[in-house]
């Protein structure tokens, strides 16, 4: 399928029936959200995978109780690094210089400017920046889904502290930024389902400079 | 193509060679962008798309001189509402119920508590709101671009704010967030051509709680 027409496919779906998605099509949607290009390549986000039904359970409440939480078999939450530290941006060029082959004086001056200008910024600043970077993933998560006839509700709503808490996040110098369930629509009891997909028109979307 | 195989073959070209990116191919990656969600499918961006010369010339300072501006064939520009209105709100569900054919009551209120999240909210936390909704399209239009084998190079180096003058977005009540050139790899002169992809392995990226 085309992504124009997996993207027309696609809506956010408010009612899901219950049936799991096969692994091996959550794991493709887990891919594309991990070859998302970031900025300096610092993929400053993880995906948690919550299919424990307990703790999807726990997490409802957290979500204003949207039913797609326990009535999806996989949710996703995209979460953000805290901040950049002059660890965390060693590991990425670490791991990338080994697996290039190239000695760490390659990159010496490049991770320098970089840790300049990241460092020492307000670690709110940076959580703001790494969150745009998720953004990409959780964007190539929900085109690839989409491809893949799998139904994704993307979801701001919901208590960001709570969710951390409940997934040890802050442990890991993370903050959640956004949900994924995944799943299957159950048309006849969802009252978005037959509704227009509305958007601005291309000529109010676009400005061009000629 | 396949999505993973299309994220696999991109990579945020370094040399373009200054052939020109076919319109119906430019018009589906914009397509992609317009199709993507967004919080209460508000939309809150737009992207400009730069041609003429002269001002991708007047551009390049202000990026870096990264070369792709002016090697590019298209310089999307992606560009974030600055704050959220009474007036940008309503313009969006008045359009989303004239399309679906019913009555402003039927969102009214939906709206209202919309509003009352949004628009009293510090101008600056709105726009950061917007930039995110802006990152879910920038991924669209990078996927798209990947699928029709179009180079595309994802940059947040440049110097917002004389890009939005220079574009006049302010007046807009539009601030830039990212840029997207468009075009063609020179493979002979990048040398990050050549270079193998990096990312996090999947166990790294993935929490999973079963």
């Amino acid at each position: 399928m085309e992504l124009i027409e997996a993207l027309n496919w696609r809506y956010a779906t408010k009612k899901m029936n219950g049936q799991a998605v096969p692994q091996e099509k959550v794991d493709l949607i887990l891919e594309a959200a991990r070859l998302a290009p970031t900025s300096s390549g610092l993929q400053p986000f993880k995906v948690i995978v919550v299919t424990n039904p307990e703790l999807k359970q726990a997490l409802l409440p957290h979500a204003f109780n949207q039913s797609q939480i326990v009535d999806s078999s996989h949710v996703l939450v995209f979460a953000a690094w805290d901040n950049y530290t002059h660890e965390n941006i060693d590991e990425v060029f670490n791991r990338t210089n080994q697996e290039r082959g190239v000695l760490a004086e390659a990159t010496a001056e490049y991770v320098a400017r970089l840790k300049g200008m990241l460092v020492d910024r307000e670690a709110e600043i940076n959580f703001q920046h790494a969150a745009r970077q998720a953004y990409i993933g959780f964007g190539m998560a929900i085109a690839q889904a989409a491809l893949l006839k799998v139904d994704a509700t993307p979801m701001e709503g919901f208590d960001n502290a709570k969710v951390d808490e409940l997934l040890g996040l802050s442990a890991k110098n993370l903050r959640s930024v956004s949900l994924l369930p995944l799943g299957y629509r159950d048309e006849a009891g969802d009252w978005l389902a037959g509704l227009k997909k509305v958007r601005q028109s291309l000529a109010d979307f676009v400005i061009e400079f000629k």
